[in-house]
């Protein structure tokens, strides 16, 4: 135990990329999951705002650069293998998700099918522009 | 979104596997993240207990199969890019972790360096024998 009290989060799994949750640091919701490569998780412990690693745009992702809504982090932690990573953020703008709303597990799985349960904050197309 | 809201989970995204994170479904504390195929995605649907899909092992993994630290899913999410899981558990056991720990993440990442945060509610020898 001391050995891994010592080591961080272990990039050379997942071909360097490890899943990140994001928990709202208050509340405990659960607000996303994203893939941290070791530049943007050593940028996260800096700054102290959440750094992900975009998979489609193949780039550091510096979350709300484009809306705004940017995540401060309260608390970083991993997870027995070292291979995710757990962040509890302030959620700044109210909302985590590209479809304007709090968190992005907005789909639930239920016995009459899925459901949407989470309200829209925003307007995606008056934050990001027409796509 | 209404295309969204019938289709579940894309498992043909992640080569067939997809992160799912377990949250206590009481406190809201971030138990573990694990994976699932789509065999362990419907199982866990049906039966309501959480079963993965074990990448070291390659087969599924019925949560607490061995330890008798099961979890009961109360609710399931996805979220918008259809390829995270999210369940709400009851942590049979008390603890979700092999390390005999209540959650997975019990390093955190601190100005003074890396602190394990969580208690040991069992002894791993005595629950799984000696490794």
């Amino acid at each position: 135990m001391t050995e891994a009290a010592q080591a961080g989060p272990d990039f050379s799994k997942g071909e360097g990329l490890l899943p990140a949750i994001a928990q709202d640091a208050a509340t405990g919701e659960v607000l996303m999951l994203a893939y941290m490569n070791q530049e943007s998780y050593q940028e996260t412990l800096k700054t102290r705002r959440a750094v992900y690693y975009s998979r489609s745009r193949q780039r550091l992702w510096r979350k709300g650069e484009e809306s705004g809504n940017f995540q401060e982090v309260t608390s970083v932690y991993f997870d027995c293998d070292r291979d995710t990573i757990l962040l509890k953020v302030n959620q700044v703008g109210q909302a985590a998700c590209h479809t304007g709303r709090r968190s992005c597990f907005f789909h639930e799985v239920t016995d009459d099918g899925i459901q949407i349960v989470g309200d829209q904050i925003f307007d995606p197309e008056k934050v990001y522009g027409p796509r």
